[in-house]
């Protein structure tokens, strides 16, 4: 229908079937330049709030704002400083008010143009105004297109600890827009991908296999880039259909988080010292490599992941965080903090192997603790 | 098992069918002091926040307390000022963070001990600690125990406009505790009696007819009362089991509200000037009257109506609210801004008689305001 658009490859349709409440990701290059028809297609809506932030508004705001315009939506821009700072209430509650202001009503919806920060807040302030409002996602990082843009979770964080506050929201679409991707540092890109390899390390080993063998293309662009995402996904889709609430089985993507969380709590979410998807990367390893030590898996698999995540460069080690070195009592006590524990008894992500992840919920504490301490001393001494 | 309580009547139980999200409703004298027990047969969690206002914590605070902590559930109190402010992002804020201070955790719960603004804010505060916490309402005034414990809509004000920001968050448990209604003032008392009445008139024409043989003995106190109590819970139980996130039939339980809330604007919410049921009482009159006008109903039945709230002493005319005269523009504007508005077309609950209202989605506004100028110019004339 529009001839402009007939150059670009026709984007991937991935459908969350959750019932009343199911909804497309369409994945796929030039889909901000054509997010006005994608939406008219399935939305009535005529009236739309963009949340965005100061760096991402400059390089896609005006393509979106003009694609929405030529559907006849009329858009009110809301724009916020870039940084998990802004994922507070400090934040939420102007976004709320301005959102009331542009009087978007039952058909009408909620747009965030943005990483995981924008999509967070975006969509924990559509899910409160009037009780519940249509919510659409445009994730511009490569960690909100294959993971934060997709399930429903919302929200900001508390002082007292990050997503503490939020609700469940699902979106009534969500558009990736895999050329986005191009602006992105190579060091946001690294992080996000530390999330595409969890889905493989998770239940798809052949995932991971094909992402050893591939990740070159995946970071360079093109058809295996966009491949990879669609893959990301349907892994995240499948598992929160199956459980969108987190009663089960959906805690199995916290694999590689509980260490990573207490990394990041430990490193005060500096981001000049880590970034979430290197702690991911490194909770990863020390995972696979705790599970070995435990005798779940063999110590070879953990090697294996190690090398993958090293090679396409991201941080795989505690001692690699640059700046003072860290404490595992610290890291125990952020570990105690993290709401996946229960009465005391420490649950993890755990493993038999690539691809063969599970749910432990009676891991001793004091097993953890002597393990961060061994790979503390070793401290990047084994480094290749 | 406490010979302390085996005096009091047992308490009604109505119990709400909402699947996984089902709960009790229970009603009865004395339940503030035998609450911890209730909630210990009930809830698995030892730590809750108790959030009410400085009316109502030297009442009845330590005796819930006490009652809690005699089953081993260690409390955290959280007193706010009382009235319609009290539901901003500005009390909201704190109490989140002292919920979360409190370290409520997955079985654990938030109590709502008080009135509808503490019912309201405490749950939209319990439906976003950690996506959704246990949530628990002892509501202490008659309209909290008739409307608005029940049935999950919980929120906050905008200075935009009334509960413009909020979550549909089911209680799992609801305390009527009916010798709590004794301390409430008389005019709050006819206020949530307005809403007891408006179950009658939407569709259970023998409850109305009971209330106007009976409600003596309900503003009286005993069995009428709890009797009376009952029955509008399970009016509301019934509807949102029917329509949970109002989509429908719902609507209903806005009879007489979007006049009463247009009226409530106008005054500026100045409780001196009109409280919501006062608003909801006038409202339901007026909706009778303008469906007479209409050719809907007959008169008699608006009379009939008229009598009956006139006579518990509630008011009926907008000429009864005291200080400047209002406009009848000026209502036209709030019922515009009204969220029960949809593209230009007005939503009223109209009715064809008592217990027989219904939604029209197609009332002609010139209608309104010329019916409404005609009530004004009336002007407490026609009153006996
Ligand atoms: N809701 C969920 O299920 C879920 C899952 C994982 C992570 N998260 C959350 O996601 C957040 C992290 O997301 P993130 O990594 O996207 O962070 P982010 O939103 O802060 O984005 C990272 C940086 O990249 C910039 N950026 C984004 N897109 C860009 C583009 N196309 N070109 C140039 N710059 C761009 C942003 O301005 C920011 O400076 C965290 O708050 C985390 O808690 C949520
Ligand atoms: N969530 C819903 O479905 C729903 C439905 C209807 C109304 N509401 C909301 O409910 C609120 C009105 O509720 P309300 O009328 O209970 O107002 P409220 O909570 O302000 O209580 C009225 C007054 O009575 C006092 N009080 C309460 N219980 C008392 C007692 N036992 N003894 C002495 N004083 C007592 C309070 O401190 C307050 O001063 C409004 O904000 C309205 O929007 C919500
Ligand atoms: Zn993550
Ligand atoms: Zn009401």
């Amino acid at each position: 229908m529009d001839l402009e658009n007939t150059d670009a490859p026709p984007a991937r349709t991935i459908r969350v079937e959750l019932g009343a409440r199911a909804y497309d990701i369409l994945i796929g290059p030039g889909l901000i330049a054509s997010a006005g028809l994608e939406i008219a297609l399935r939305l009535k809506g005529r009236r739309m709030a963009v949340v965005t932030d100061e760096n991402v508004a400059p390089l896609y705001l005006p393509s979106l704002l003009e694609s929405l315009s030529a559907q006849g939506i009329e858009a009110t821009p809301i724009i916020l400083p870039p940084g998990e700072k802004t994922k507070s209430f400090d934040h939420l509650v102007p976004v709320v008010e301005s959102i009331i202001g542009a009087r978007i009503e039952r058909n009408d919806a909620v747009i965030a143009l943005g990483g995981g920060v924008i999509g967070d807040l975006t969509g924990f302030a559509a899910g409160i105004v009037r009780r519940g409002s249509r919510f659409i996602q445009i994730p511009t990082s490569l960690l909100a297109q294959v993971d934060s843009s997709v399930g429903g979770k919302t929200g900001i964080n508390s002082p007292q600890g990050k997503n503490l506050v939020g609700v469940f929201h699902q979106p009534d679409l969500v558009l990736a827009d895999t050329s986005a991707l191009d602006s992105l540092s190579p060091r946001e890109f690294r992080a996000g991908y530390a999330e595409v390899a969890k889905y493989g390390l998770i239940d798809r080993p052949e995932f991971f296999t094909w992402l050893e063998a591939h990740w070159r293309e995946v970071f360079a662009g093109g058809e295996a880039r966009i491949e990879a995402i669609a893959a990301s996904c349907a892994a995240k889709a499948e598992v929160v259909v199956a459980d969108e609430r987190e009663n089960g089985r959906r805690a199995l993507l916290n694999l590689g988080h509980t260490f990573g969380h207490a990394l990041e709590a430990a490193t005060a979410y500096d981001s000049a010292r880590l970034v979430h998807g290197e702690g991911v990367s490194i909770g990863m390893v020390l995972a696979h490599r705790f599970s070995a030590r435990m005798n779940l898996a063999g110590i070879e698999d953990a090697e294996r992941v190690e090398r993958h995540l090293r090679d396409v460069g991201l941080p795989t080690r505690i001692g690699e965080i640059p700046g003072p070195a860290l404490q595992p009592e610290r890291l125990m006590d952020a570990i105690a903090q993290d709401k996946k524990v229960k009465g005391g008894q420490l649950t993890f992500i755990l493993t038999h192997g690539i691809g063969q992840s599970f749910i432990a919920d009676d891991v001793p504490a004091s097993e953890v603790l002597a393990f961060l301490t061994e790979q503390l001393d070793a401290k990047g001494a084994t480094r290749a």
